[in-house]
């Protein structure tokens, strides 16, 4: 399996265009579906697994997956070396956002597909059996949800589904039953952050059960001031009122930061200005930058250029910095393995001057 | 009085020729003398250090001072407008090192007279009745005490010196008695500042009976790792000695912060180079920087040109930043008051941005 020749182009929800997008870097809408007549993936046989595994490679030929359709297997082999090799790779489709930490992390036959522009993908033996996972640029929760339906309908004609008549579709997880649904949208939030008003956000997000999460879901830390807020339950909701509920919450927090900006601008242009146009400037020279300075960097840039205080820099070649900067990307493009953190700090400086040079 | 028009070229100490420029920015020799028959500065009335100031005013129209002779009456006025555009000026010829502090802050008739290119001055009604000043490039020690003995040798025919036939040259404080010889080097030591090492230099100076003094001599702090070196003793030695004896020191000093910066450039190269491209990207790009930062960006842009890891920045134009960035050449530049720290600091980015730009 080459992952090489698409690594390059970020994927479709990095492009930084679509509705709200000053605010809003992707939506995303993820179904839990488990197959009839398996066990749940968490206490099936790797046999089990692997026949599963087997089904999905099967049935991803025919899936709308997009322009060009990758099946990856992620299932660790025998020898030791191809191991590491997959480790890369299924580092790197989670810092792509391909798949979940569980899946990358986890043990046992397991797999994803998807589509070369990544809009759209399937991880198999997740927590549940089947994940169709839709991303889309800026706030496009419907979008994405016409995504994952369209790849949802396929597939049902290709698998058999674990449905009950009374709690919609089974899920391994609880909180996942009934429509099997979550929708998050991540968030860029470096004005909030900065006024040091995400507390609020937190709470205002309890008190209306959404999650608030890191730039890696669930477990993550933030990164780059990027937080993700998605529903936490789907059982006895439909689709459209988990959509909507999201929905009407965000304009919220939309209107907080964008506030929040306004009023840093207006009263302290001075200062935001020189933390963008130093963000840049140094991105731009250092010769060693750690993982976490570069998101947070990044995000200052992202600020300067969504506020309209810095021009000639191109949001999505920048939304990709987001993604390349991270320890397996960075491997992947050196070619070679970066095994110091003193390696990888020097070829991500190196990446960051040759992407955001002027 | 105009000061305007000589302020933006730096003086003729800050071109970064001479010997041993990559450390020693500067060597100073300064010779303290008194006039016969007033009491010592500090104990005159303001009518005999009126009288003083007004001899030294036209002993200088023929004294050898340079290419333009400037003479600046800095007694305080009466109406308080006028007191605080002197108060400017004062601050500024301190600022360029003309002055010292003493003559800047003190009461009283006072005065300075000074040559346009800066190599050399004489502070009247300081600490004594008269201070010559002589400032080169680079270590040249031996060079400013050839400029202060013409001026010297010039004063004496044109006014009576206080001499002792058993002392010397008689003076204020005890510790200038003798030839009233006070010299100095001014050393930028960043390597050592930065490998913690100054403890050792402040050690072997006063082992030595050497004072180590900061950026602005007695009584200031260290400043973008620029140390003065001094002697501190006068009595009974002749001019030649205490000359010998700071030549003799020098080089122990010299070669350690030489060590040291190829020490770190053979072993932390990136880490310099990191340390030395961020700061002349920030001081390129930043939007508002305070002096003590900005002297600290300066130096590591020093530290880059002096090892070779930095080409294109001219040394003289950096080292006349080293003065231009101080709050009363930013407000003369301005044209108009700076009265916020906020003002001043956006001033000096702009200034930092402009003169740096590539």
């Amino acid at each position: 399996m080459e992952l090489t020749d698409f690594l390059t182009p970020g994927g479709e929800w990095l492009r930084g265009d679509g509705r709200d997008a000053d605010v809003v870097m992707s939506s995303r809408v993820r179904l839990a579906r488990n197959l009839a007549g398996f066990p749940f993936a968490t206490r099936a046989s790797d046999e089990q697994r692997s026949e599963i595994l087997g089904k999905m490679r099967t049935a991803s030929e025919t899936l709308p997956l997009g322009p060009r359709r990758y099946f990856v297997d992620l299932t660790p082999p025998g020898s030791r070396r191809e191991s590491k090799e997959l480790e890369l790779d299924r580092t790197l489709l989670h810092e792509r956002h391909l798949i979940s930490t569980e899946l990358e992390k986890g043990k046992g036959p397991r797999g994803v597909a998807f589509g070369s522009d990544e809009r759209v993908s399937v991880m198999v033996n997740e927590e549940d059996h089947l994940r169709i996972q839709a991303i889309r640029s800026g706030f496009a929760l419907d979008e994405a949800l016409a995504d994952a339906r369209a790849l949802d309908v396929a597939l049902e004609g290709a698998v058999r589904y674990a449905v009950s008549p009374t709690y919609g579709y089974l899920t391994a997880c609880p909180t996942n039953v009934g429509t099997g649904l979550r929708a998050s949208v991540m968030l860029h939030l470096p004005a909030l952050v900065h006024a040091q008003e995400m507390n609020r956000v937190f709470q205002a997000a309890s008190r209306t059960g959404l999650a608030v999460r890191g730039f890696y879901g669930e477990g993550t830390k933030a990164m780059g001031d990027f937080y993700q807020i998605s529903n936490q339950v789907t059982l006895g909701q439909s689709e459209e009122e988990i959509l909507r509920k999201l929905s009407r919450m965000l304009p919220t927090f939309l209107e907080y930061e964008r506030k929040v900006r306004e009023h840093l601008v207006a009263t302290y242009r001075v200062k935001v200005e020189d933390k963008v146009f130093r963000a840049l400037a140094v991105l731009r020279a250092a010769r060693t930058v750690s993982t976490d300075e570069a998101m947070e960097l990044l995000s200052a840039v992202r600020l300067g250029v969504v506020t309209g205080l810095l021009t000639g820099v191109d949001l999505a070649r920048l939304h990709e910095l987001f993604v390349l900067v991270h320890p397996a990307h960075l491997r992947r493009q050196a070619g070679r393995a970066l095994d110091t953190a003193v390696e990888r700090d020097t070829a991500r400086a190196t990446l960051l001057r040759q992407r955001l040079s002027a």
